[in-house]
């Protein structure tokens, strides 16, 4: 593994699917570009998770990362939530493993402690942490920013996974 | 809709999904093929899922069905398995979308219901209508059974559809 490379984080939702994108460059990250999928809200389960895996190869044919990040979210929910939640996410991996990125999965707490360093921080302490670390970057929404949240916890993995 | 054309019923899982295709003749049903994917079980999820990916997208390929059908199984087990599931089913969904199939999802007491004439039919119940229905059929195993199940369903309600 190179100490840098872009990475593409997201964090899947069938309703709202956020992703974030930076670069490393050895410990320097610079934000690359961020925004939410909102599928048809109308639409049927398939279709909406067709405009998803369309919209993320679009994002991935555009930006070209080398690595993708995805949250394991702790789902703490009824099993129809998490069912859900799945198919969004099997949308975000298999359009990632189809454009030839390498995934990793990265559970919520050590999301945070990367980023906040401690795994029991709240969504508004990541985000700070998020603007704190990527300047400059607008985050779409909530959900951008926790995409961009993962691909920076990505980001800072890379280089201790090399050197480790 | 026509009261004819070739349907492909899906029972997917992250360890285990089974396919099979079903065409109907007006009221006549003729078996086409049936199988199983089983992703490498040591390979990561995302890999797991590209590989049901692309195995779902090879068969639409060869075989190029109509219309899909998904079962929608009720989660009775805990939120990781939900989750693990609805991965799967993601899977199925958008490679039949991205194929350009449209899809229905059943539940799956309306897909026994539709072949044993009782929703809380129990599973054998099931694959003996199936071997009774597609004379000469031989699932490559209890997915590809449930698959085929669903295929049958989803041809059994295209006319009631288009007369209805």
């Amino acid at each position: 593994m190179t100490r840098g490379g872009r990475v593409i984080g997201f964090d899947p939702g069938l309703r709202v699917t956020g992703w974030g994108i930076v670069d490393a460059h050895g410990s320097r990250l610079v934000h690359v570009a961020n925004g939410e999928l909102k599928p048809d809200p109308k639409a049927g389960t398939a279709d909406r998770l067709a405009e998803l895996f369309a919209g993320i190869s679009q994002v991935i044919e555009e930006f070209r990362p080398d690595t993708a990040a995805v949250e394991e979210t702790f789902v703490h929910r009824s099993p129809g939530a998490a069912l859900k939640l799945g198919m969004a996410r099997g949308a975000a991996l298999v359009a990632s493993a189809n454009a030839g990125l390498p995934v990793t999965e990265y559970a919520a707490r050590s999301v945070k402690k990367a980023l906040v360093g401690a795994g029991g921080a709240d969504k508004s302490q990541v985000q700070y942490m998020v603007r704190l670390l990527l300047p400059g970057c607008d985050p779409a929404g909530p959900d951008a920013a926790d995409a961009l949240a993962v691909a920076v916890a990505h980001a800072h993995h890379m280089p201790l996974a090399a050197a480790g």
